[in-house]
């Protein structure tokens, strides 16, 4: 087998990748481990900067995410009996699930009649020829391409073929994670929810109008299955502001599922043919919905360098890692600043409280602070 | 002795208080356990706020700040090989040392004929009485007063005569201190420069066109004895901006000194007819220069309550300690942010350079990062 760019991971970096050169008349071939079902069956985040919603418009891939999500123009911060809403200005955000983002990736796909190929294991890449090895159906097989995108997320293979020292990796592990429960409920309020409570962060969240997405803050090592719906919505109710806890509509969770929180960074994103994209070469808590947003951004930085590439400038290439790293790293920051000002830490001094308190504080004071939150919810420029 | 406010410690806050008092009719002495020459000659902060610029003005203190202070209008950031000025717009600041503010303190309360006694020793605070009994010329005295306040400092009696049980401290000890040097050379720069070094803070600051101070960061236990002044320049010019170490007039040091860095804040900052001003209730790492900027504004506060108490209003004495305390935590709070941001910490991760250097880089992209600096760094409203 042969393509141009040979795509390891079809979730939404990789499917999106394919889809901006497939209408660049560039020819890519994906590999997915999982089956397409699996894949659309992941819940995961819920908030698109513009960027994110440009580039889903102009691959011609808008109209339900125009007709079926939420432009929201704000969020709302509650800590110690104080509530504050972020006005977001000129700077709204769309709610519009990534689960739904794939599914419509996957139609523009059908329609490219983009190569995808599932349920594919044991790829191993080869940076010299360039190209890959991989098994599906019993078979072994074998592609070359002109470059290799790595989209295959934290876990997968890609950035584990750049030999050890010619990659340096950052993390920061948090002492908590989030229980995430999703009911076909209504939202608890329009907008979303942080609440920074003694007993832990809480954030409320939705997908659509019947359909509501709740986080708790728990230890890192937590098991879902010992969460029952009712300790679940117990604690959430707990840890709202009280008028919202009152309101809470409640129901059976439909999923259920606990993440670790961490923020990691591979340094560069590039090696040789192979460039990593999104999840692969970075991972931000969730806490201000930045990681599809910056998926989206890797893509579409590597999709105008390889196109460039085809008329001979390589040097959107070249600079790939230099150009998606610099906004990766104030999305980390931001990502880091959120979580640390919202969650509690378990050996958190009451002057580190205070700390968290104040900086809210200043929050709901200073315009300028808010801009800050703004400029970097909605999304860096690119 | 009887008299209507005494007042415990001769610095700026003491000062300043008695000098407002006294303007106001209302009597006060003031206890101070050194000499005036010994308070005359300790070398302390360097930039004054607004607040603090307009009140001493309007105390009829400022002509010679206003002769020999020197107005800057930004400060510059360096790190990583990277400067950026932060324009303070129509926010500037008033660099004019805080010896020469105590000068004109003391020179104002010599024509206000207030009463300071220097050289106090063993004073005892009487919460009942109100009142104190010192030791002075060896001799043991007495004085009573309507309430006290508490202006002397970290180390001083007034903060703890409060019973431990109904006081609470705050504290963050950061593992680090400032090794300072004071000389008589012109300034490496107009204004004053942080620089995030990997070798540690330094920071190039001044009193006047011949006076130069310069900070480095050092481990919290470090000698100054151990730093000859050679020592001190070369591991200065190692940490400056290349082009600002090259230009680096250097001299005889003429003070140095080291001092640990610590924030602390004590809620609340009054009890009975107790009332606690600056750095008895509370102290910042200098990174920000808020330590005489917050005691101008408790003095600010305190004094308000106690004049408008004369007329029967006792809501600002009641109200002081939460009022001070809403300005003190937000400076606090900016204190740490820019200590963490341009520290050098023992056990820093490649992770939280990042975060550093990534906290940098919206600094220097962001206007509403930079405003959100400048609030802070040329003063908060009152």
């Amino acid at each position: 087998m042969k393509t141009q760019v040979l795509i390891i991971g079809g979730g939404p970096s990789g499917l999106m990748l394919s889809r901006i050169l497939s209408q660049a008349g560039i020819s890519s071939v994906i590999l997915e481990r999982q089956s397409r079902d699996h894949v659309l069956s992941r819940i995961r985040a819920g908030v698109l900067e513009q960027q994110a919603v440009d580039l889903l418009e102009s691959t011609g891939l808008g109209t339900r995410m125009q007709a079926e999500g939420f432009v929201h123009h704000g969020i709302e911060l509650a800590w110690e009996g104080h509530r504050h809403r972020v006005d977001f200005g000129d700077r709204p955000v769309m709610v519009y699930g990534q689960t739904e983002v794939t599914k419509d990736l996957y139609d523009g796909s059908d329609a490219d009649a983009v190569t995808i190929l599932h349920e594919v294991s044991n790829i191993e890449l080869d940076l010299n020829g360039p190209g890959a090895s991989f098994s599906q159906g019993g078979q072994r097989h074998e592609i070359t391409c002109e470059l290799i995108a790595g989209c295959d997320g934290y876990h997968g293979v890609s950035r584990r073929a750049i030999p050890a020292d010619r990659i340096k990796l950052f993390e920061r592990i948090y002492p908590f994670g989030w229980l995430g429960v999703l009911s076909e409920t209504p939202p608890v309020a329009e907008e979303l929810i942080y609440a920074n409570h003694p007993r832990g962060f809480a954030l409320a969240s939705m997908r659509n109008a019947m359909l509501s997405r709740y986080y708790i803050q728990v230890p890192a090592s937590e098991d879902p299955a010992d969460w029952s719906d009712d300790a679940f919505w117990d604690e959430l109710r707990r840890r709202l502001p009280a008028e919202a806890a009152e309101s809470l509509v409640t129901g059976p969770s439909i999923e259920k599922s606990a993440a670790p929180l961490r923020s990691f960074v591979a340094e560069p994103m590039q090696y040789g043919p192979l460039y990593l994209c999104g999840d692969a070469a970075h991972i931000v808590p969730p806490t201000g919905a930045k990681g599809l947003n910056l998926a989206m951004s890797d893509v579409q930085y590597l999709a105008e360098g390889i196109i460039a590439a085809q008329s001979g400038d390589r040097s959107g290439l070249e600079h790939y890692s230099t150009r998606a790293l610099a906004r990766v790293w104030k999305a980390v920051r931001f990502s880091w600043w959120f979580t640390t000002t919202m969650h509690r830490f378990p050996d958190q001094s009451d002057f580190d409280q205070r700390m968290q308190e104040s900086e809210l504080a200043v929050l709901s004071e200073s315009a300028a602070a808010r801009k800050v939150l703004v400029e970097n919810y909605s999304g860096l420029p690119l």
